[in-house]
């Protein structure tokens, strides 16, 4: 049982059983120290469930999988699981400029860059935060984005690099002039060869 | 005078000079925090000399100028004043394959990769970090990079930006495959769409 979930038990009076959200919470608090301690692979749901004193299937009936969790519990901003089949639609010659202004639809907001920026921080600074940040987006964004067209993953993440180096360039350093362009300049700008590598 | 030149001149001998060792210490003592108080900009070398107790004239001996103090005060893996002039040397054609390995050779080395990680570590968690970066890459980097061969600054920040993102991809997070390809893997894969942004 987490730490939070022991402390609501002896908050509540006997008897009386956790509430939804106390449940969802206390899920979330057991996921975030199993996934800091195993990574994304090892952490199971039984063993997330274990830790919260609940029934795996509650873990199921409130978040679905285990990337559902994950992104529950890190306040991850982008559900790839509804975001990549959009991606499926988009015909290939169209990848570049949906990507970019994918990218800049997630990270123009404050409150959703956020979170990316805080598990960038983390992998920097500690190897175990590293292993959770890779196993997940090899596993719900790297290999998932791959298949979709048949793109081998290499591409796929020299795409991601590009963005990803721009975004930090833009919104963490905040240099000039990338900071300051619009995201239609930033289409012109990068559209093309984020488009070479995935096209 | 920063608290370590204060501690020096409490244990010397009174009427004791300080050797060179000391006051370069001392000198990059009072840097980082005036650096870190100020930003690039804001830190004069006049205010680094007085908050070490020396000469102005004594900073110039030892380390040349700002960004030579900069550079070894945040122990700056790279002198930009050495680098940039070797790549006014490499045919327009070949910046895109020449740009790559020099960031391969750089980051390859986990001694000359850490303070890099370092300080964008520091960039994301606290404003002042993100503005002391934001002004030594505007002015040491990029002003620079775009001079040499008359390129505009926003096409050598695309093309610094896929170069950062698929560093943070290969030796932060190490995700596969892109984390055990070789070097001229990655020219192949990268150099052209470098060599687009700068071409």
């Amino acid at each position: 049982m987490t730490e939070s979930a022991r402390k609501e038990g002896t908050r509540r009076p006997p008897g009386r059983r956790p509430g939804p959200t106390e449940t969802r919470e206390a899920i979330l608090t057991s996921a975030r120290e199993l996934f800091a301690e195993k990574g994304y692979d090892g952490a199971s749901l039984r063993a997330i469930a274990r830790g919260a004193g609940v029934d795996p299937a509650l873990v199921h009936h409130f978040f679905g999988n285990k990337e559902g969790v994950f992104i529950a519990a890190m306040r991850f901003p982008v559900d790839p699981g509804e975001l990549l089949p959009k991606l499926l639609g988009t015909p290939r010659a169209d990848l570049g400029e949906t990507m970019v202004r994918t990218f800049l639809s997630v990270w123009e907001v404050p409150e959703r860059r956020a979170p990316i920026i805080a598990l960038l921080r983390s992998a920097m600074t500690n190897e175990r935060a590293a292993v959770m940040m890779r196993e997940f987006v090899s596993a719900a964004l790297f290999a998932r984005a791959a298949a979709l067209h048949d793109i081998p993953v290499l591409r796929i993440q020299a795409a991601a690099g590009q963005m990803i180096g721009v975004m930090i360039l833009r919104y963490v350093l905040e240099v000039e002039p990338i900071a300051s362009s619009t995201p239609d300049e930033l289409v012109e700008l990068l559209a093309p060869t984020v488009q070479r590598h995935l096209g």
